[in-house]
């Protein structure tokens, strides 16, 4: 097959020129992956049924102008993809953008779809948050505190699951430390899982319609079941007015994988 | 009719191709379909409207190219598919996909999307759930347990019903005796409806936005209304918050049956 | 007009092809409409804008087409048609087939929309039901009873409507003659409407996301309305989840006068 | 500008035609908008974006179909025209039809959903109701009797608004006396504004999923924003299960200026 | 590029035609902004997907159509514009516009929709509210009402949110000074964030579907973030029916950036 070859010469021509400086960057990512403040989105989207319209060489030339596009935006930003496409209804592809300041993440995405990609993408969700230092963890008991500590297994997870989730009114106005208590209850009923499910954390109040962004990462889609269904019967649940709806299901996957299955 | 004659010979080829491995793979066709720790995909979808501008001859060669794909990946998956159309508004098809990994189902469900058939298929619905060893069966009495293992009548039936459900925080805070005690009363109601309705459950807390997947098979829509109407006065009802929405409702039918409707 | 006359003729040659065989009908289209054990379909649909596209000439063979599809299936199955278009949005046709078995009901459907009249078909709400014996009436007073087999008038109504109910857990966790006692006082108040507004229950839990299909027939949507206002303050009410959503309001119309509408 | 000046000779035309049988009308027209027992539809409608790939002269000739269409079934209904484009999202024109029968009302909108210019109408919303004598006046104070006979400052406004509203199963369980305990509440609230604000009382409960739909005319929508605050305090209001959703806002425009609109 | 150059100057001559009158609106624009009494849009709209396939030539001339309404309709009108697009799924674009009569806003909008640029728009989200004089601040103490005076950072920000509110009736039944007190604890909440978070208050009962509409303006997100989850434990929160659905979140950006970008 001609077109597959194409593709891949394409996108590893563009992958080559974007690789200079790449050691550059390391640190920074880093950072933006780790450090309190640092504004994360989750962009969902859809291709429309006209993409398929296209020749597969228009195909080609549309995703390869994508694949540039990140790694110019790779100084700056962190972008994660994603294929949701066979797993989660209504949205095919979606990215994870970390950035230190959303314009930065705003100018990315509008960028993305003026690309001939870009303009066959329907945006179904976008969801942001802000990371922060743990609100709770400073009162936990020492040994939850060491058990947090634990890095889980190391490289890259098969599946990422993301469950937007809005407190009711009575969960605000508990105090700190009832809250505190609530969440030790919940953390110790997670704690299992702390190996096989990697979890973080987005602050989403006023930004989008919820409260909180979950994200996780598993190799073990049981065992991220089995976590949720721990985490289902404490009492802080209770306070979910919304969790889930949607609730974002895929595989973690380099671009090139996702663009190549569009331009197959 | 020539166009009917010729996609009939087209499925047949196909058929023909996939069949010389077909003894092989019915082992893990049983395994799949009754151990736990198996996941179902239920996934539905909608014909758009450019199909019918296809002609003839191109609709039969889009539909011929989905048959050996479901061939192709039946050495590690169950698929079973189902017309909703005329039953169910908004979805027209629906695939009951069962695997070891939800990445084999992304896998064949991407792939099916990619086809020129897949190309018109509109998701509309996924669920995901998660096969278990049953929860509470082992603190029914004895008798109760030996009324549930009557297997029930053989064969295919022509209905199959999916109705997915939420439970409430309130369910999830009772202790498991509790609930046993519940689920039983449940189960109770639940019997004499075991003989004309084939039903099995999927758990899906975290893999969509539901907890469980209830899955029916009948040849009497009338005993399964029944049934239905047996469970809403029990009180382990009381903690659905969400009950069906959607309700999909279809005909159990062979692929070719399903795939010569739209090549017609 | 040419086009008018052509449509006429092409509909009353296949009213003459199908009326031969229409006598014999009688008596199966009573059962199914008068007996217990049926199942009743609402298919409301949705013309889709590409339909005006059409040639005049080309809108006229596509609804000859439907009219002897409907014909073909008429000795099984009894198919009311209704004018939906311009009373209620979102669903311009509607389609209340009675059939012994929901596979059947299927068979037309499917049918129906793979005529090129179907194909501009966009199916919006799909209601199932099932009729069944008068649950509470055995328990009314012999007054009540008596009352309630007054036929009403003779001859088709003007107007259809058709309102869905879903229960609440609480209305099915009340005993048989709980529930019985808040019937009566329902009834009571349906009472003086008898005869001016027709009305038939389908049980539908389980088939779709409702309890119920309540469907009424009337020449004085007046009386209709006071019907509706007289059962709101009934304690029964209370127990209605939900009730319409979607309301369908349309007029009764043979399936000649729809198709000829849409042929012009 | 060649073409609205035709447009406008076309309206002229068609006005003239119509005219001659203008005084005859004023009676029922008094009749229709004044008297109870007769029903009123709220039919607002997009325009789909295809309309805009028309030439200008085929947008004049569809525009004054319409015109001619309105004036014919002027002898039996009374049509007012709003204009929501700019004001409601996802509407552009609503129609309210004053009709003694629903099927005159669906014959006028199915000819005018037929015309050249409905075709390219997106039916959003449809809202039926039933005028009434006041249900609790008789029971008010004759003051507030002879204040409620203030007809208002004369003239047609410039705005409408139309809140359709559902009442709980409680508000319908209060005897009658308390109801009118409430509604003079309500009204002693409203009474300022009984200048400023001409509001009508459509009943609705059975016809849609409402019980009220609710219109407001005015000049001065802070008045108007007032009345709505006025009335939010007041107990009756934690009887409305739904309030608006859809509120529709838009200004009263003469047919004419609509339609030139879409025509230009 | 070429294009890229032809726009600017297409938008350059569009700003100096209007810019002749410039100084003499400065003074209405101050009342408009500051005024109690003034009507508030806000229209949030989607570009469809046809708009990409113009040429970049018609894509220019659309775009210079619109700077020049702009200019036109803003002797009477204050018309800001921001970027939604890459952070608000569903929109692209966002006008708020102040009137002294949504005639006026209503006349700009439909303009805007008439343009060859407008008729590629969809219209998302219309909400319309009206500015007040403060309802609460004349019973805060002395301190507060002190603290409320500064006027935060000059200059213009960079992201603007719109959260719309609905009230619940417990919240509407509360007498005047009740609610005072709870709007204080409130504004205490709020205080800290007066420098680094712009905040303005629209009024909009019965206008649309909510009871407020607040918009705010920052330059640091997460001092917004911040403020958002300091008014979450606050009393009066519990009272918030809703709460964004839609949250609109976007840059606040002149015409001409946002024009180029759909021109490009």
């Amino acid at each position: 097959m001609n077109i597959v070859a194409l593709i891949r010469l394409a996108l590893m021509v563009a992958l080559c020129l974007g690789a200079t400086n790449g050691t550059a960057r390391a640190t920074d990512r880093e950072a933006l992956l780790t450090q309190p403040g640092v504004y994360g989105t989750f962009a969902a989207f859809q291709m429309d049924h006209d993409w398929w319209d296209l020749t597969g060489e228009a195909r080609v030339i549309a995703v390869s102008e994508v694949k540039g596009l990140v790694e110019q935006f790779s100084h700056k930003l962190v972008i994660d993809s994603y294929l949701l496409r066979g797993l989660s209804d209504h949205a095919d592809v979606m990215f994870r953008v970390h950035a230190h300041a959303l314009s930065d993440t705003q100018q990315f995405l509008t960028s993305l779809l003026g690309t001939r990609f870009g303009r066959h993408l329907v945006a179904t969700n976008y969801l942001h948050g802000l990371t922060k230092k743990a609100a709770y963890v400073p009162g936990f008991p020492e040994q939850m505190k060491q058990a947090l500590q634990v890095s889980g297994e190391a490289g890259t997870k098969v599946y990422a699951i993301v469950i937007p989730i809005r407190k009711d009114a009575d969960w605000w106005a508990l105090d700190q430390d009832t809250r505190g208590a609530l969440m030790q209850e919940h953390t110790q009923a997670a704690l299992p899982y702390i190996n096989s499910v990697k979890r973080k954390l987005y602050h989403s109040s006023g930004l989008d319609d919820f409260d909180f962004i979950t994200y996780f990462e598993t190799d073990k889609l049981d065992e991220f079941h089995s976590l949720i269904r721990a985490l289902e019967p404490v009492k802080e649940y209770r306070h979910d007015r919304r969790f889930g709806h949607p609730t974002l299901l895929g595989t973690i996957r380099p671009l090139d994988d996702i663009l190549e299955l569009f331009a197959r």
